[in-house]
């Protein structure tokens, strides 16, 4: 891009203070910078943290967003708040259990790659995180298989599950407690895992930190670490790796 | 005791000096005090810990106790320790990955109780860990199964191993790095636990903590847990049960 | 299991799908799954952990549960939570101090072995924790003797208390602050100590972290240690082996 | 394979001891079990983690695993033990800086995949542990290329690498003291960014403890994280993500 | 000082307890002592931390002061206590996102010297702790210039701004989460950094301390730290170079 | 006593269940045990930490005391328990900065001891752990001079009242923040110094930590520190010492 | 002081560069400034901290204080550096366990108080701590009655030594691992008590910091604490009570 | 910059490879990229870290840098490596208390800028990191003055050096142990200070953790904090503000 502006400068067909504005590449809405800097690729979308925002500003930001892009994924929002915005915005679907708004283009597609992502959970506290992880994934455009109650002190439903994970091509392992899920997944499949401590237990938990510290420091391979709770990440990634390593699938049929 | 000892009083077979005497229970080495308080019960060693004390004041300490006990174990003794002491005391039985010198007297019968601990452990380098429990086990009278390097990351071994974890009155469970052992054996299994973290690891693995917290957040039922590296404590608390749950089978034989 | 399986279908009594069913070992009830793996033994209760379940989750668990189960305890259950469970479950007794719910079958015996759990605690402030132990000692068919308010700034309350804590098969010793209890008892007993650190205390107490390093670290031996305020995990310990160390005298009986 | 077993079971072709003796899926040297169970796939390397082991034990474990792959990788490898063992086991390639040990059949291909992983590091310190991640890369089939020196410090190094990282399928970004370096570089692509804190640094880094903390924490989407120094982790990640990626442009031509 | 006052004393001019009356440099209001040692300097304001004072602690510290003080800011003022205040004190100006309080002599000149501080801040929810530095910073007599919603997760945004962040004196640079912020800017510009870490952020951020470590371990020279959360005392230090850096260009002009 | 209950048993005049009678040293409430194994002593308190605590059972132990002992300090009392206990117990006087109940028998006199302990605070907001701790001292029949607002970043209003807290027999110094009173005071003062760390502060203050550990580090002789928030802790201490150290003059006169 | 220079300037019989010279309170040797501030007091040490200082350095200072003090202590002086020492300053004392010097002028009577510190330690590898608080007290004057091994996991072995602890002014109690021995000792007897807390232990005994929540968080009270291994702070603080506690005793004799 | 290379490229005095060349703003050695980014600015030297670095690297450096730059330090230097660099490289000034090597060329001058930077420091042992401090500001063309073993314990000490503090611009407060002294010494002077804390200390210091906590919570204004030992950061800050305020009376005369 910068030869091409360059090049243009040099032929006079783009003077200087158009190549400076060039360089603009978000709208400001005087309490957040909206960001246009990536070209808008199939099927991404543009995500908003709702966690300390007004509904005020969610919603302006929606409204920004909904005139540039295809989807919409709005994380952290309250039942509250997203009763409220859904007034002011149409067709949005809030995801009770994850605490999520989604917005898509009436006319576009919702699954468009072949495959799927596992999303593995522990115990019934960590679905909520577990949720926010899924719902992320299908913001994305890619399926996500839900496998969920199957933590580490009853090996056997892990087990029983085995063959559904081992068929994805990437999981996300979500756990509290001692965190312990994500090794015992990742020695059974070879695909990448997304390990999504939880800050779900109590007493020398630490607000997750054990379950943290368990992931990080997990003797098996191809597994990789998110933030405490932060199901949107462990989704996010997910994701990204999905649709690169199925793109081929898509085109190919 | 203190009954008995107020009777012979008031009846004169005792007495006050005498009475007051009969509480000095400890031999004074002057750099220790070696406690002659609890009855010796038959097949319980006297334990002395090895590690800061210098090789005379182990010699010192195992002079006095032959004299009065019939089995003696010395934990966390380095193998040039070892050597030194060996040279005094004679029929000291050193193991190197234990780190272990053990005593009895020659007609003191080894296995004193039906049926066995299991020590299992995760990795190779949590074996010494794993045998100083195995030693302490042994050296209380009980058989100990050793079952090794069955970490998470390779559940099935684990799975292959069941059927002799399952046959054992109590387990002692050692690992390192992440410690989700303890959570998958206690899933399995309907016997305490007992879980040994080791300081096994490196980066985020912080001396043994991410073990610790991982253990002591274990969801799984029946789990308690000793301290970082302390393969002692785990096996003494493992004996303790085990001899108490066996001694029926072995009374009825 | 797994050779009878075999067996079975090698002699075509049973087909392959049959086979695979026979692993299908839990009710899914949608938000959690009911495992039914373990056979049922006498006396050992299904166990509800109620924090972060709603009151219609709870009750449809405890449905499920008597349909199959003798006896189901439920802890971390809060007054408002009790009564409304109570309401929709008949013979549920609810503990305040402990926050429990127990229900048993009508003709099921309360106490099913002899002698009993020692139950101490250091503060009147550590009762909750205290009581949660002994009502899971009781809920798993065995007699818990309560001690309370013996800590150690107090240690001739303790001495007092010692004889009925020395005739115990093992004692659950509950203590916030500086967690000290466990050690004076360690040290006075010759049986098996379950620690439970509470977080009473304020300060550099960390919830509870001062009483949960405190015990970890305990120089007396046969002492293991659960999470902080993890009453049920002391009591539950605590009568996997008075179970197993007094199945003798019940049966010779 | 279940299904599989079942079969020929029932079929009469596999008796139930052949049944049983199929689950035998590694070789026990004493100190270890080497690991059979997953089908070997082109391209794996089997890896030894040589820290804590000898080189005695090191030397058996490549001989026994030399005998059944084709890559074999070694990471944790003191110059000395480097030197001793090869002595003993031919065509193994040394690299100084990252510690490893590295051997191929020789007639397989080094390089299996189209494209390649950007492995981009932040200061001279941190090049030990960014040439483990790029080994490992490499011992995978994929290509590594290498950006160094690249640290937030000076953000116009970064950007002027900043084509040849964003043309990688997925980077391996290694970085100790305040570890901003991945929270850049994600804002900066839009493929998946494995961090790897370390723990260079001093004062209030605390082992590599401030760099984890902040990869955990960054602020940009598509990053996941493994434990402090761990490049093998690291690479490992992220090559598992190149070849899934990669296969089609690798069939296509 | 000193010797002045003794001075006076050897010459009769100021006897002893005058001398001594000299030390009483503060008005005593009970509750607090007002301090009045330090000479006041044209456009210091006299500062008063709210946070846990009552709102007739501060306006009874503020009505002392107005006598002697021509500029007062208050922090941590909540808007509930700025309302009740407000209707006692004339002329305070209330800042909602800073949660300040200012008032100033009506003569007073707002601004005081040349140039400016840059006050940067990485996300949205930075602003509280952003504006409280720019209030502090203007109540200081300096310009304060607000760049918002830069954080390096979009480092073109920075790069954007660079230009009017390095033509200031100095600049306080504020972030939550990875806090990696003032990394960048530190890299930069050649002029003094004050970076502030707030708590913004959640899971491992553990109240800001992922901020506070990431700053602490910058690689970048010219950087030093604050409080988590102290915007007031990022543009003290701010406003106290800048002061010193242009009293050249004020005086010259 | 010992010597003399064996001495009586021996003589007959003790039988032995009388003997063990002896030990029996409190009353035991069910929900606590209230100790009467001192000897009360003149001007000892009897203390009750009301944290936890309903207001029925303060009342209960209240009542008990009030029947055995001259002084009851009751702590930790909000003035809503206070004011409901007031109701129930004549006589009692509420502090409310302190949150104290302290109660006394009318015959009995304030102030038994000559001299004085300084009760030293850094800030205003310390005041509440500084009052706990000069109510306490008084409590225990010594007189507290209060010394408030005199932190180190304002030293010369420590210096000013230099002379006064050097005449105290001991001194309690409390601090928040970075704790740094009790070094200044310890290094101007020869007599013992208390200090009391407080969890006033925000960010990096961690509850109080920052302030304990600076205390416990301190580099000034004749420091010891006592638990966060503790003032009645920090005024016990003093007391016991103010008393030993005062009898003397007390009684000379 | 201040009264008495004033007065002296007034009258003319101190001009000002005197008064002003009056305050130069220290020898400055360069790389220390050695403090002549207090007066000299019957029986206080100088203490020089040995640690991080060459021989050189303490010979130079030891040699300074001779000439103006009584008594000298040298703390954390190994024996290597004691040795070199000793052959350039006469008549100094090593003390091996302890690991200090101690110098007093030949005429200087050794005890001056009546009565005696307890220094009661838990373990064996607390001596050298214990050992460092008793050479302390004694190089204040003071009597110190070391009392060893008497931990918490013995409670008998501290009954028996019970008389001996309660008949001494104050007690200095030195414990490592859970550092519960001071909540012992603070509930039986009435004088204060000194905790100091060891690095003894391991795992997650974390370098002392076990011992010093569990000391900082005693139930007991009268308990205060100094900081881990500081035997010297220990020892201070109770010679400082002592000796005023005593003062009495000695002068009426 | 950007403006002019854009003008460049459209009046055709500069191409397009040119301009892109122009952003090559270092060298690059292999294994670090020399930044010749900035403009050199009067008396700045290039620093060169050499912790890590091997001899021969740090030669290599300071061979490329000496022909570009008038000034260079280089900080973590041992006396060997110091030696073996100073072979190579001439007339390089080792500071072996800082551990620093430092040239500049000749004609350049000492020092630039009027004023001093006073560099205060508590103890003997945070010398070694005060030095790195003064040295690193001579660097700077600044001048250091030196105030040592001024810690909080002896405040007198400080009061009688305070004049030749509060004439400096600015100071740089160096502290171990409680990290005190920035406290004090911000409360007495108008200036910014600038606090490092040092890893001096033991037991609950924790590598200097106590110090940095305290600084950072320091309630004095006009403070702020580098890294632990961080000597460098501190001299540099204070030296990039001493230049700007300072600019003016060097030029003025």
């Amino acid at each position: 891009m910068l030869d091409s502006i360059l090049e243009q400068v040099r032929e006079g067909t783009l003077d200087i203070d158009d190549a400076k504005e060039r360089l603009k590449t978000y709208k400001d809405l005087g309490f957040a910078k909206l960001d246009f800097h990536r070209e808008e690729r199939q099927g991404y979308p543009e995500v908003v943290f709702g966690e300390g925002k007004t509904v005020y500003q969610i919603i302006e930001i929606i409204k920004v967003l909904k005139a540039r892009h295809r989807r919409i994924l709005a994380t952290r929002i309250s039942p509250e708040k997203a009763a409220a915005i859904q007034k002011e915005v149409e067709n949005l679907v809030y995801n009770e259990t994850a605490r999520t708004l989604f917005w898509k283009n009436a006319e576009e597609q919702t699954i468009l790659y072949q495959g799927y992502v596992a999303v593995v959970s522990a115990g019934t506290s960590d679905l909520r995180v577990a949720e926010e992880a899924a719902v992320t994934v299908e913001a994305m455009g890619c399926e996500a298989v839900r496998i969920c109650d199957v933590g580490v002190a009853g090996i056997h439903r892990l087990l029983d599950n085995l063959e559904i994970i081992r068929n994805a091509t990437v999981s996300v392992v979500v756990a509290g407690m001692e965190g312990a899920l994500p090794s015992a997944v990742g020695g059974l499949v070879s695909h990448p895992v997304i390990a999504v401590p939880t800050s779900v237990g109590y007493g020398a938990n630490f607000g997750g930190l054990s379950a943290l510290l368990s992931m990080i420091n997990s003797c098996a391979s191809g597994i990789s670490v998110v933030n405490i709770d932060n199901g949107f990440g462990g989704g996010y990634n997910a994701a990204l790796i999905h649709r690169m390593a199925n793109e081929k699938r898509g085109e190919q049929q």
